[in-house]
C-alpha cells in the first residue's frame, strides 16, 4: 500500500479498531494511525451490554470475547454505607432472550486484542508511532500529516482519538468538562479477594460522593475493581473518601492501583461530528461519564453505523454524506447516553434525604420492569 | 366548685378541651385554666385523619364536625414547579372502610367550638384569664398558682399549654427548635378562588424549599391555604420564595393573610412527659412539624389514652401512675410521628437530583399500597 488509501482511521483504541475492522471486512482500504509505539489498552475491566455484544456477535468476535471474559449472573446495586441490596438486574436466560445477546465483562486488553487480530486478518494497515499533526482537505481528498513528517492521503479521515481528540478541535470548539470525580482501578487474583466480594456478578456499591464497582474477569480468575470519588473541594484521598462506607467496601480498596488514576471527564453533547471528509466517532464525538458503562459500547455502535453508511455510498464515494448520515443517526442516541450517564452519576452519589429517596425507589421498584433500560439495550 | 378539683387542665386549645371533656364525661371533676381572656383558636383549616375522627365519633362529636367541615375526595401531591400530579390517596369508601372512619377537613375554630360546647355540657369548670405561674407538689395534691394570685388545688395537673409550654420546663429542660420555615395561612370564598384550585380535595404542591396546601372548608364555601417556605438564610419573602413555582401555585398566594405568620418549630422527642402529679400532653409533650397534619390528631389520641388510664385508676387515685402509663403508651407513637413529620418535610422540599428521585418514587408507587400510612391511620 502506498501513502494513499480510501480511509484513514486516527486512533488505535477499541473504537478505532472496531471501525477499521468493519470497513476493511466490507472491502474498504483502511489505514490506521496510532500515536503510541505499540498497540495496547490501559485500564482493567470493561462491561459490554447486549447492545454491544449483538454487534460483536455479528462481526464473528463474540465467542472469543466470552472465552476470555465472564457472563455475570446479575447487576447488583448496593448502598455502600449500610451494605444493603438496593436492586438487581438478572442477566440470565430471560435477559439474553429479551435483548438477544448476553451481558459480558472482559478485560479491556482482551477486547482490544480480539479487535486487533480481526483488523490484521481483515488487511487493515496498522501503523504505530504515528501522531497526527494536521489534516488538510482538498476538493476530493484529505491529507493527514503526522508529526514525524509522513503524510497519508485518503478519501476520508475518521477521528477516534478519544476524549482529548486533536481532530475534534477542528470541528467543535468546546472544552472537556471535569466532573470533579476520579477513578482508581485495579485487579486482584480471585482467590485473594476478600470474602465479601461477589465473584459471579457485577456489584456497584453506591455511597455519598463515592462508589465502588466490582466484577470478575478472565473466566473468574481475576476480580476487577473501580473506585470513584469526588476530589473537587476535598483534598482527602481514596481511603478517606470511603471512610464512611461499610467494611465490605473498604476491604476492597487495598488492592487498587495507587500509582495511576483517571479523572472522570466528559463533554456536552454536540450534533456536529463531521466537517467535510473529517468525521469524529467514539469518545472523540461523544465522551461520556462511565456510570452506564457505555463508552466502548457506543463506540462499537458508531462503527456499525459508519460501516453501514459507507457500504450504502460505496459507488458514489460520497464520504461527507456518510459522515453526516452517521452523525444524524447516532447523535440523538449518544446524547441521551451522555446525559443519562451524568444523571445516573448524580443518583449514585447522593446522601441525606436524597439517599433515602433513592434507596426507597430502588428497593421498591419492580425488578422485572425493563422499561428503564430497553432504550439502551433493546434491539 | 371551690378551689379544689380532681383535675386541673392548663390550656384551653383543642388538646386541653379534648382531655377535659374526656375526663368530665367519665365522672371526673375537671377545672380548665385558659390564659387568654376568651376561648378561641387562631389559624384556619385543620386536617383530621381517621385516627382522630374515630375518637371524635366515639365521643359523639363527629357528626357535628362533618356538618361544619368537608369530606375531601383525595389527598393529592403535585410538583409545585411543573404542576404535575405525583401521587394521590383516595379518601372514598374504601379508605373509610379500611380505617373505619373518614378523613375530614374543618376550620380550627369549628373543631374548637364543638369541643368547647361538649366541655360545657360535661360540666367542666372553664376559666379564662388564668395564666399559670407555678405548680407546687405536695405528697398527695398539686397547687396550681396563677399570675392573678388565685390558687387551685387538684390531684393532678395536665399541661396542654402548647409548644411554648411553661409546664414543660419543670419536666424537660429542652429548647424549641426552629425548622427555618414559616407558614402563611389564609382563607378565601370558594367562588373567588382561582380556577386552578381543586375544590374537592386536599392538594399539596411540593416545591424547592417551599410548599402550598389547599383544601375546602365550611361545606365547601371556603378555600383554605397554607404556604410554607424556608426563611433561614433567605431574606426574601413569600412571593420570592414561590417565584419558580407554576402559575397555579402563584395564583393562590394573593389571598394569604400577610399580617400574621407562623414559624414552624418542634422539639426532639422525649420519653418523659410527667413528674409526679404534673403531666404534659399534646404539643406540650410532643410538638411536631405540620407535614403529617397530625398535631391536633395526636393531642386527641393523648386525651383518649389519658382518660382510659384515669378510669383504670379511678379507685386508687394513683395519678402519677396514670401519667406514667399514658406517657409509656403514647411516647413511642408520638416520637415516630415527630420524626416522620421532619423527614416528610425534607422530602417535600427537595430540589435537583433528589426532586427527580422523589417524583419518580411518588409517580411509580402503587397507589393502592396503604402500608406507608397504616401505622398512622390504622386501627
Amino acid at each position: 500500500m502506498d501513502n494513499q488509501s480510501e480511509v484513514v482511521v486516527v486512533g488505535g483504541g477499541i473504537g478505532g479498531l472496531a471501525v477499521a475492522n468493519g470497513l476493511a471486512r466490507n472491502g474498504f482500504g483502511v489505514r490506521l494511525l496510532e500515536r503510541a509505539d505499540r498497540f495496547g489498552e490501559v485500564g482493567a475491566g470493561l462491561q459490554l451490554g447486549p447492545n454491544a455484544t449483538r454487534l460483536l456477535r455479528d462481526w464473528g468476535l463474540l465467542d472469543d470475547i466470552i472465552d476470555r471474559g465472564v457472563l455475570p449472573e446479575q447487576l447488583i446495586l448496593r448502598d455502600a454505607v449500610d451494605g444493603r441490596v438496593l436492586t438487581s438486574l438478572d442477566l440470565g436466560a430471560e435477559f439474553r432472550r429479551r435483548y438477544q445477546a448476553p451481558y459480558v465483562v472482559v478485560h479491556r486488553s482482551d477486547l482490544h486484542d480480539v479487535l486487533l487480530t480481526a483488523c490484521k486478518e481483515a488487511g487493515v494497515d496498522l501503523l504505530t508511532g504515528h501522531e497526527v499533526a494536521d489534516v488538510h482537505l482538498d476538493a476530493d481528498r484529505a491529507q493527514t500529516v503526522c508529526t514525524n513528517g509522513t503524510t497519508f492521503g485518503s478519501e476520508v479521515v475518521l477521528g477516534l482519538d478519544g476524549v482529548d481528540s486533536g481532530l475534534r478541535s477542528t470541528i467543535v470548539g468546546d472544552e472537556k468538562i471535569d466532573s470533579g470525580f476520579v477513578a482508581y482501578r485495579g485487579t486482584m487474583p480471585a482467590d485473594e479477594a476478600p470474602e465479601s466480594v461477589d465473584q459471579r456478578s457485577v456489584v456497584a456499591w453506591l455511597g455519598p460522593d463515592c462508589h465502588l464497582v466490582q466484577y470478575p474477569l478472565r473466566r473468574g480468575d481475576l476480580i476487577n475493581q473501580v473506585a470513584v470519588f469526588r476530589t473537587k473541594g476535598r483534598p482527602a484521598g481514596l481511603d478517606q473518601a470511603f471512610a464512611d462506607c461499610c467494611e465490605a467496601v473498604r476491604a476492597g480498596l487495598g488492592s487498587l492501583w495507587r500509582d495511576r488514576n483517571w479523572p472522570m471527564t466528559d463533554r456536552l453533547p454536540t450534533a456536529t461530528w463531521s466537517h467535510g471528509r473529517i468525521g469524529l466517532l467514539g469518545d472523540a464525538a461523544h465522551p461520556m461519564l462511565q456510570y452506564l458503562a457505555q463508552g466502548a459500547c457506543q463506540a462499537l455502535e458508531d462503527a456499525q453505523v459508519l460501516t453501514d453508511q459507507a457500504v450504502k455510498h460505496r459507488r458514489d464515494h460520497d464520504w461527507p454524506a456518510v459522515l453526516e448520515e452517521t452523525q444524524n443517526i447516532r447523535a440523538p442516541r449518544t446524547a441521551r447516553t451522555q446525559r443519562t450517564a451524568r444523571i445516573w452519576g448524580e443518583i449514585w452519589h447522593v446522601e441525606g434525604t436524597a439517599r433515602l429517596l433513592r434507596n426507597e425507589l430502588m428497593r421498591t421498584r419492580d425488578r422485572s420492569d425493563h422499561s428503564p433500560i430497553d432504550w439502551l439495550y433493546g434491539v
